[in-house]
């Protein structure tokens, strides 16, 4: 399978991040990048093309896109930033006033003390993205592609990011493929709700929207991924969520995707995107469910039975010795 | 003046919070209590009374106030929890649902990484509001009083906190003093906008409010304090504020306030409450505006020109050389 990736997936690399009131080791480093860029060996690899930033925006706001682009030159606006921009307060429900000032502005567009802005954080999330464009395109000509996407997207809105996302991968490469003239559907198997995926999805009923994840209630990103939002006006009835009880391994995960497989087909999905989280696995260090490596086989086998052109996005799954080895089984599965 | 004060506002003592990301010290620590406490000398000093919860709940989701009053005990749901809980992820516009566990309610309940909740949390914020409202009960009877409320209460929503605050203890004198009979008005003069005051009558024409602040859109709270928020629904042209440019001092701080007396008189309100923030000080270590002790008593004049019963109800004003002298000052022109 082709698998497109870009070096400078090595940038935004954080170390900790605030978490219940303490510094947590952060889980999403880019040595993620450099274990996954390793099991992907034997495959075509290839570097991700700049795509410049049109098709980003086709999916985020271009205040947001300004936003990322600019913050970190603007760290002088705020005392005592040394190696991130954090935000530590946040608009909620009423409140669309957007601030002038950096400090008011990291609240407004990033959702969450997790996900920092950088030196280098810009260059490697458009890497991220270019290389999911590249992956949606590789998929309407060779029928199926993989982007090593790092950092990941699937928690980013279209005016926001949150969970260590920025860019949306899976929602771009979902336009792409939409603006190529196919019916699109995204698939999100990684063990957290799609959120961002779902909020740029959910009024429009071009791109039907599947997440099959761990219950949220008590786990990230809590506030969304419940079976009731099933989309809102032109959009209704074209967000599925499937939550599954934490604890659980990979026959009902499976038949969660086989149930998400089923609306795809009677969509009439013409190209499919895979949101591909690796932190179901029973490995995962932040995971809660108990999927083996044969289980990521089997759902790159189920997935690929569906016969659609097909773009895999890389989404979360953290660093643990089964990592690389269920992103090959993945892989090996869909091919 | 009648001063009321509670002995619990020893507690709730944060020593840091994350900012900016990094830790830093946290301005409001139960010294200030300490520091209050010795300005009003000379003064009538009482201790609150016990209101129990159903004063509280009038303003207040009783969802929240469980949270409140039970979030510690639940403590051991969530790992390497030592001397605070703080929330660091939160729900945005469109995300309704309220998650059972603990960490997503944290964010649900709680607005920013400031506002933590501790062994004794709970104790101090009732005491405050306890507080609150027996300053509205001896307005009613003596005229005027003074609450010695630590922590303060503003920047609280009727369903979550931020900023420092909890109970909205100026909001929850409204209502005392509303359910008396009276037409109530609040006048917020913290530097920073009261906007959980604003929020929780922001539907309501029985409450009009009015916040003299600095201005937002680079100052906390960042997403509200602008001059098109004049209230909605029923309680449309019920909302005033004005927002001063970061650096003025006395003479256009006292004159916003006259504009918001104006607008309190042409309300015909019958009893004010006074949100007092000494943080507009030109010593005040996080405040942005420069107004002198002179400043604070010629307010405290003005306001009780007004010839209203009035509760002073004390918000923020961070430790300086200057912070007792302030309220000293403000309460002698009040007196």
């Amino acid at each position: 399978m082709i698998c497109i990736h870009s070096p400078a997936s090595k940038g935004q690399n954080p170390q900790s991040f605030f978490r219940h009131g303490n510094l947590r080791d952060h889980p999403e480093t880019s040595e993620r990048y450099r274990i996954l860029l390793g099991a992907v060996k034997g495959h075509e690899i290839v570097e991700a093309r700049d795509h410049g930033t049109d098709p980003i925006k086709a999916v985020h706001s271009p205040d947001y896109i300004e936003f990322l682009m600019t913050a970190w030159g603007r760290r002088s606006e705020l005392a005592g930033i040394t190696d991130q921009l954090v935000a530590t307060q946040f608009p909620r429900v009423g409140m669309n006033a957007r601030p002038t000032g950096l400090q008011g502005q990291l609240g407004f567009y990033l959702g969450d003390t997790s996900t920092s802005i950088r030196d280098d954080t810009w260059s490697a999330i458009a890497g991220s993205a270019h290389a999911a464009i590249d992956a949606a395109d590789y998929a309407l000509k060779a029928g199926k592609a993989y982007a090593l996407c790092r950092p990941p997207g699937h928690h980013a809105y279209a005016g926001y990011g949150s969970g260590f996302c920025y860019l949306n991968n899976a929602a771009i490469a979902a336009q792409r493929l939409r603006d190529a003239g196919a019916k699109v559907a995204v698939l999100d198997i990684d063990v957290h709700h799609g959120n961002g995926t779902q909020g740029i999805f959910y009024g429009r009923d071009d791109v039907l929207t599947v997440s099959v994840h761990a219950e949220t209630s008590a786990y990230f990103p809590f506030y969304s991924g419940y079976a009731n939002e099933t989309g809102a006006g032109t959009g209704e009835g074209f967000n599925l969520n499937l939550a599954l009880e934490h604890g659980l391994g990979d026959d009902p995960w499976l038949a969660a995707m086989a149930r998400g497989l089923d609306a795809i087909q009677a969509y009439g999905a013409t190209a499919l995107v895979v949101s591909l989280g690796l932190d179901a696995s029973e490995h995962d260090p932040i995971g809660v469910l108990k999927v083996t490596t044969d289980g990521f086989r089997r759902a790159g086998a189920l997935i690929a039975s569906a016969a659609l052109p097909m773009a895999i996005i890389q989404e979360g799954g953290y660093i643990c010795d089964a990592l690389p080895h269920n992103l090959a089984a993945f892989l090996a599965g869909a091919n």
